[in-house]
């Protein structure tokens, strides 16, 4: 997939309690970049960011599972650039697709994937509704909708 | 004061995820280590910690003010002594007293204090209930009740 | 592979400051959790844990992969068992294989597994040494060699 | 001291995993925030910002006490606005004060002073030179010089 494909770009500075002993970003810390790009994609996507959480908006959406590749190390002060899209849609879930690389050198710091789950009440999986999924569709020109 | 007039001790390992690139603590994760000294003091004095929060009985208790002084550093793996006690009570307001050493060598790390205020639910200050106050009293023996 | 066969159990508890607004323990903290796990591992296993890392007998690793699966959401002050094994071995790289109950319930709150790198000091794949791969399977019966 | 006095000023963006339970930033997360508004004041004083720590030109410089008082709560997504000046400079220390806003509505967070102290290479404090307290003081014009 090309970096053009990806319709969130953002820049992430990395900060001093972000790295460990090494001098290197964390590798759980990591998984916070991917949600702050994740909300941000939302917000590009035209959803309001509600202060309840990222889909209070009537959705109830769930993180399943979580996987990262880690290339090169980050620094501290270093900027990043985080690009963020949805790789497929199915009935009741969705996958993010995403990855880092350091802004001045172009190097590639990591990618990885992360599935949500829509829950109804009960916290059993539940369709999405196919509004938004059209509205992701149309944002998101490279997303496979897999039945 | 003297350590056995501190009604909680815990003991602390240092995680990696903890230290910086100097490979200590970080300054604000002391106020984390507070805190979890502040829940095993609650738990200790005989209250119920419920999943809604520390004080989630009845009490809506925020923190108004940390302070904290850093005497040496602490490094990843090292064990620390935490105490806890309660300095004074005051009509709607009572403050923490806390400080940690190295199990190791008795070093002195850190020590700060907390001050906690009760509030009502339009978020004003609302006096203690006298339960609350001579529950604690009599717990904590040195704790000072101001007027 | 059952539980028995995890030759490191630990026991967390969950505080304040790594529950979300839902109440329940984000997902970037797990990797916290399971670094934990990692550390408490190799303790078990004899390795002295050095302050300058985990690693800092003379290895140097790194993690170059993580994925975890979440099952259901673990609150606030719930006590979780985490186990940990090392699933495979090969010339250069190992297999961290990990999950975490609730203690009181059993329920399964999630799994996951880390490839961590032996790497020379310019940052390429190094083998590990025969010493350090027989004390691991000496250690841990089901570990997997790959050739 | 006058808004204007301050010569640093950054917007920061409450992310998920900085709030608890309540819905608001963890007490301890705003000096973290308060760490950001330091090195971003160094960065507009001029100084270079390296990878080994932000006073990584020469000066080792550790923190020896944070204090900070609570205003009003912060939620996710609100957008924060940090001031950072230095309050005053003695013979080997330094004191920031900082405060934080919510951009949108100005109502007050929190406000803060941080007293950092030059050390030599065994860890004792040591003297500032006179290059570095000239600069700050032209930088930074309500500096008080405390003899």
């Amino acid at each position: 997939m090309n970096k053009k494909d990806y319709p969130n770009k953002i820049q992430i500075r990395v900060r001093t309690f972000e790295v460990d002993s090494l001098g290197i970003v964390h590798n759980s810390y990591y998984l916070n970049y991917f949600e702050i790009g994740r909300v941000e994609y939302r917000r590009e996507a035209g959803y309001k960011i509600l202060p309840g959480g990222v889909f209070s908006d009537g959705l109830i959406v769930v993180v399943v599972r979580n996987e990262i590749n880690y290339r090169s190390p980050a620094h501290f002060d270093d900027i990043l650039n985080l690009y963020t899209r949805i790789e497929w849609i199915k009935n009741s879930s969705f996958c993010f697709e995403q990855f880092i690389e350091n802004q001045e050198t172009g190097k590639s710091i990591c990618d990885g994937k992360g599935v949500l789950v829509n829950i109804d009440s009960n916290g059993n999986s539940f369709p999405l509704n196919e509004k938004f999924k059209s509205e992701l569709i149309n944002f998101d020109k490279n997303i496979k909708l897999i039945k």
